[in-house]
């Protein structure tokens, strides 16, 4: 099967210039079929801001009021979505962006409440058509995709981009030899998370569950590194857990396979 | 040559559910090859107010600062396209949302101040790629286009969505039998814009010269006119300009060939 890298970018590096125009040239460097998942949530919460909407936050998760699936689908299907798209286009990437509703890639269920909080307009992902992916990155072209879902009734939702770098992962593992990058602003998995050299070079599942218990690792890396092992059991090859600045050299960061 | 229809949404009717609603269902029974290009600028300058941010309008265009480009992005990129693709798949039809910058599209310059106006970040459209969209097309899938292009050095640009159908539609005439449909709160081009029942049923480019002239065809009616015949000079079979409503009996409303 031919190698495919699913490259996911986290909202403070899209957020960031610098770190984004980094990332992008990283991205537009590798020779290979790819993809790319973008976040946002931190110019989301700006917008909103600027708009009058306040943010509300539980363990991490955005709740997605009526006003909030307006907010974030202009942030992440329109502003962030098509400035990459723009800026890829410029590096000779002949990139299309892409939300879940497009071409029906990614429908979803609107979340219930889980432990009576009502996350709103927040979607589990139910399927990734892999296939209609393939179709367009064996087309020559690179799919770019925002963090928004469907219900297939009409109604746009919102999921972590994160779980959606995962679930698009997974979706492609029947069909190609799959590596998940997650892209952020640390170096890697840290020992010690005021240590930006602490970098953890591999990771088992059993050192994973060791480190989680002695709350060597905690906070938003926990989901990630759920996120990372769950797509190790669906067939995806390897999760490289990295910085937007390290893209180009995958030797770096954290290897969870 | 196979048939197809461009059909071009105003921004009143994107702002009205209802309105919507029905240019929605209208579309999805079209039984053609089909685009649709929209618009979505009362929307942007209700988003733009709440993020107090002034909108500057000369002669009926948006002036487009740094701020407006991300405004207009925001709007026209994310919330109005990704509310129609989700409901077009609702409807079983296989959209997919695009602005200029997606596959590269539709590459625009920016436009040098005008009798000393700077527009800002607005573009002329310089190329479409009929080529890449008949691809999509021919895959069974819808392309649905928002009013943006880019300069292929990584900036977006806002250009008039009336403007953007007739150079799709053009882009696309030698390749397809080209229908360009108008949808818009009014009936057709009426003869007085008091009276909803006063629709011409054929429009001439001498009559509409001569009406011009005389001052029976003015304001906002002009440009779109404007584009329709010059669509004609370059393959368009075609224009009808007609209500969101009529999108099922393309004989009512106004027909330009």
């Amino acid at each position: 099967m031919e190698q495919i890298i699913v490259v996911k970018v986290g909202g403070k590096v899209v957020e960031n210039p610098e770190a984004l125009n980094g990332l992008i040239k990283g991205f537009s460097a590798l020779k290979c079929r790819k993809v790319m998942v973008h976040g946002g949530g931190v110019m989301a919460t700006r917008v909103a801001d600027a708009m009058g909407i306040k943010t509300t936050m539980v363990e991490g998760r955005r709740i997605t009021s009526d006003q909030m699936i307006d907010v974030v689908t202009m942030v992440y299907g329109g502003l962030v979505n098509k400035r990459i798209v723009a800026q890829l286009q410029h590096h000779s990437v002949k990139a299309v962006g892409l939300c879940g509703a497009d071409m029906n890639i990614m429908l979803a269920d609107r979340r219930p409440p889980v432990k009576g909080i009502d996350y709103g307009w927040v979607g589990d992902v139910k399927h990734v058509d892999g296939k209609a992916l393939s179709t367009i990155v064996e087309s020559g072209v690179v799919p770019v995709i925002a963090p928004l879902t469907h219900d297939g009734k009409g109604q746009l939702l919102n999921t972590n981009a994160d779980t959606i770098a995962a679930e698009v992962a997974k979706g492609l593992a029947s069909l190609y030899d799959v590596t998940l990058v997650y892209c952020f602003e640390k170096n890697g998995v840290l020992l010690n998370p005021d240590d930006d050299d602490s970098v953890l070079h591999s990771l088992k599942a059993s050192q994973y569950e060791a480190m989680k218990e002695m709350g060597i690792i905690k906070d938003g890396m926990v989901p990630k590194l759920d996120n990372a092992f769950s797509t190790l059991k669906h067939g995806v090859k390897e999760v490289i857990i990295t910085s937007a600045a390290s893209l180009g050299d995958l030797s770096r960061g954290t290897h969870i396979k």
